[in-house]
């Protein structure tokens, strides 16, 4: 099987896009949301147009067999999928690309290229599908105390080596993109069931280095849940941690590389916990008057025990930007999956939460609900949704996404205030009104971790500057009303402002000393959480 | 209300203790596994009879309103509750008393007990209950690199400051002992549902420094998952994390202070993640022919996504030796409970794969059935278990547990490997047979948390060896078979050997490293976990 190379510009592989009639839907959408006839449309160039600045850093003959330093490899590890990733690409300004991509086979060759880079004075960015949308994996060298820069792309390291069914768990290698490791587990009977929305183009390993949030809404919603123990290249040696299904031996050595964002060491394999693969399963989208009532019913599910698979609501205008509602109602997507069980008492206690909150449900009766009506257009607009970014940037379209995550007791100031100065930095960036949606991408006993859009009509040539207005509003009235920066996008470099006012003084420094046991020469994604 | 005091020697306040029946029932049990008509008894000095070293160090004026160098301070924090304290006790050894005990009323007391020890070289032992069986709290002066030890007795730090009920959540100062929480919380209609089996006697702030195990046996088992946010005092300052229900920004800054065991700072209060109070409760005791069977069943119910609150089994000596069974077949204590719904679906479910593992249930239709017959039984020999030990101690029997977790795959040959070898050590140890039993405490969908507990007859004279010998070879054997030397007891200072095998070597340099950033004079409970 060849595959077709990863996009330098965009999402997925080259020849996939958007449908001519998903690409329809999405700018038919957006003239109506921002008032605008006919967007200005400019070129992306193409990899013949890109010019890189020759490589500062060659690699050692040991080393040659599995590094590059061509423009391919070298511009398709520029940057990550942000927004401002986006416009740069569009821009052609790949000046942040690596000196020299390395594709190491196994962990001997991850090793020498850490002992390498720190000897050549370069910076090392770990690198697995590239969906950052933080700046986690843009290479760094300024050319004062890094010289260069080398990108490790773990994309060789992708088997499954190892599968406990007694346990269910397996031994799995970092570097396996999502579609990958499911097909080879399932043979076996058994799924991991982490679909984050970059399912297709990230790896487990990016997964566990920057938290990913997955399939699970409720319980098991964090990578974290799903870790039972790692291996990681430091530069200073490898760390194997005991495979053990609960431990109170000291603070979790998982949990201080769980996180960690490649800058403590290289996560190079997991035991990962599984699931059997689901046989019964109940679905419904319950319809609601508005937002926050749809919330309050999240939280009765949230607070009940039932622990669903899916438990996602989407306001009435995010319901209506993905063809799910008309607009009028806010939606929830719910969904119970078991292996083992009939779901029915767990669903019909779920929607009497729902009706004691005014929802009204559909389509309950259908066991493959999940797959019908609102919640099946969503679900499926929500794994295209990657694809559509390449089509907006070059037609000056600002549509971005932030995520964080609040307790209850705050969560309805918290909505307004984060909507009311999402929306007032849209204006004031781009001289007109714009949209701010929410869903609900996770819920928890003690609060939901909610899920910002925001739409704009941006000016070619303003884009960054006025993309960076709208996130820094966004950003500071979160951090403000008591949110997080990132639920499960991670912090990477774009986030950093906002994380170190969030994460406590002191912590920053324990984590400075232990990276520095552990990348003595701070090779490792240097300004990524921490400075070195 | 005047509350007597907690015991020099024993467990609880003085005056507690078992009753004439409880202790025959015991003595009576030991009498026929140990093959012993009458048991050779010593006296325990009382406080009059203990003598202490002079003070190396007196509290400076500012202190001195919350220090205290007394006696009876002094040798009720001399050591923990583990088997090897109670000899000490028994033989009069207060050796490792502390110059001071500081009882601090805020914070600004902690902090100025540690910059005053850090300024006179003395070690800090942070104290809750004192429940610690792993050497956790027991002082350190090496006459060198530490002139004298302090300990820090947080149990005026006893306050819930404040209840958030719409995210089922409060903030509670760590010195408050289990039953004053939970008498706080009960006007609320909440409850934290953490009993681990000292919960009389310990506090959160202990339970969360030692990553406590407690009620639920599955799914929330460690009070890890109830964190949502802490404050700590270290000696390099306060540190404060934000409180939300979920975050990806970083390794957790909670889960390094989770399990640090004292050493990298002071746990001062947490927002703590709450329960409703159970409404609705299913319970049942099930026979199993035999353990392995019994596990089996355990681990159907573990991977079926049922997440019972007990889902507990004894093997049949442990059921006879509580008085839960007559030794002829293995129990389950089985429960579920919800303060939002019915639960016979879940029941019913469990049940089935107990039935399909051997098991014959019992009382299963009783809503209390959780208090009643094998079930009730074990539930309060569970609670009284801690007041045993005073007596069993001056008799010379050796009566001890260790606890461990392993995954499925491992868990049959780890069961009899560590078994054998533990009775193997008592027979080397004491020069007769003994008893070594097994219960499950808790359990995860890949592998269960087994509970050794050993009886032998010792020596007077030679307990401690006798002591240390046994369970040398039953922490190497576990350590050898795949598991961890603690799944909920810590590691303080005598699990050391077999964590530092354990964990990953690197682990521990980047601990300490974190550690010299937190705590740089190494003032805090030298020797537990790592040296400093």
């Amino acid at each position: 099987m060849t595959e077709a190379r990863l996009k330098v510009f965009g999402w997925g592989r080259e020849g996939e896009a958007l449908s001519t009639e998903e690409e329809e839907f999405y700018l038919g959408m957006f003239r109506r949301r921002l008032g605008v006839e006919q967007f200005e449309s400019v070129a992306v160039p193409g990899l013949d147009r890109i010019s890189l600045r020759a490589p500062r850093l060659t690699p050692p003959a040991a080393l040659t067999r599995f590094c590059s330093t061509e423009t391919y490899d070298r511009a398709a590890h520029s940057f990550g999928k942000s927004y401002p990733d986006m416009v740069r690409g569009m821009l052609g300004d790949y000046a942040s690309a690596p000196d020299v991509v390395a594709y190491p086979r196994d962990e001997a060759e991850v090793a020498a290229v850490l002992d390498w880079a720190g000897g050549s004075q370069a910076s090392v960015t770990p690198f697995g599908g590239g969906s950052s949308v933080v700046g986690g994996v843009e290479p760094v060298a300024d050319g004062a105390r890094y010289k260069a820069a080398v990108t490790l792309d773990l994309r060789h390291l992708d088997r499954v080596l190892e599968v406990d069914s007694a346990s269910r768990a397996a031994r799995i290698q970092a570097g396996v993109f999502g579609p990958a490791l499911e097909a080879q587990l399932k043979p076996h009977g058994l799924t991991l069931r982490h679909f984050p929305q970059s399912f297709e183009y990230s790896t487990l390993g990016g997964w566990i280095a920057t938290r990913s949030g997955g399939h699970f809404a409720t319980l098991y919603t964090h990578i974290d849940d799903l870790v039972e123990s790692l291996r990681v290249v430091t530069p200073a040696g490898t760390v194997e941690t005991r495979r053990l299904p609960g431990s109170g031996a000291g603070p979790s050595p998982d949990r201080m590389f769980i996180g960690s964002e490649g800058t403590l060491g290289v996560i190079t394999e997991a035991w990962m916990r599984l699931q059997d693969r689901p046989r019964f399963r109940a679905g419904a989208s319950v319809r609601f008057g508005d937002f926050l009532a749809a919330a309050r019913a999240v939280r009765a599910i949230s607070q009940a025990g039932l622990y669903p698979a899916n438990c996602r609501i989407l306001d009435p205008n995010e319901a209506a930007n993905t063809g799910a509602g008309d607009g009028s109602a806010a939606i929830m997507v719910l969904a119970f999956e078991s292996a083992d069980h009939p779901l029915e008492a767990w669903m019909a206690r779920a929607l009497e939460c729902c009706t004691d909150h005014g929802g009204t449900p559909e389509n309950a009766e259908k066991p493959d609900a999940h797959l019908q009506g609102a919640a099946g257009i969503w679900r499926n607009a929500f794994i295209r949704m990657p694809y559509a970014r390449e089509k907006m940037v070059p037609r000056a379209i600002i549509s971005d996404t932030f995520e964080t995550a609040i307790t209850w007791d705050k969560f309805e100031a918290f909505h307004a205030a984060v909507t009311r100065a999402t929306e007032d930095a849209i204006r004031g960036a781009t001289g007109r009104a714009g949209q701010v949606t929410c869903r609900f991408t996770h819920a928890y006993p003690d609060g939901p971790a909610p899920y910002f859009s925001f739409h704009a009509l941006g000016r070619h040539g303003a884009l960054l500057e006025q993309w960076q207005a709208i996130k820094k509003a966004a950003g500071d009235a979160l951090i403000a009303a008591g949110g997080t920066i990132t639920h499960h996008h991670a912090v990477g470099r774009d986030h950093r402002p906002w994380y170190d006012r969030q994460r406590p003084h002191l912590f920053a420094t324990a984590l400075r000393a232990a990276k520095q046991a552990l990348d003595p020469r701070a090779v490792l994604n240097p300004g990524v959480l921490i400075d070195p």
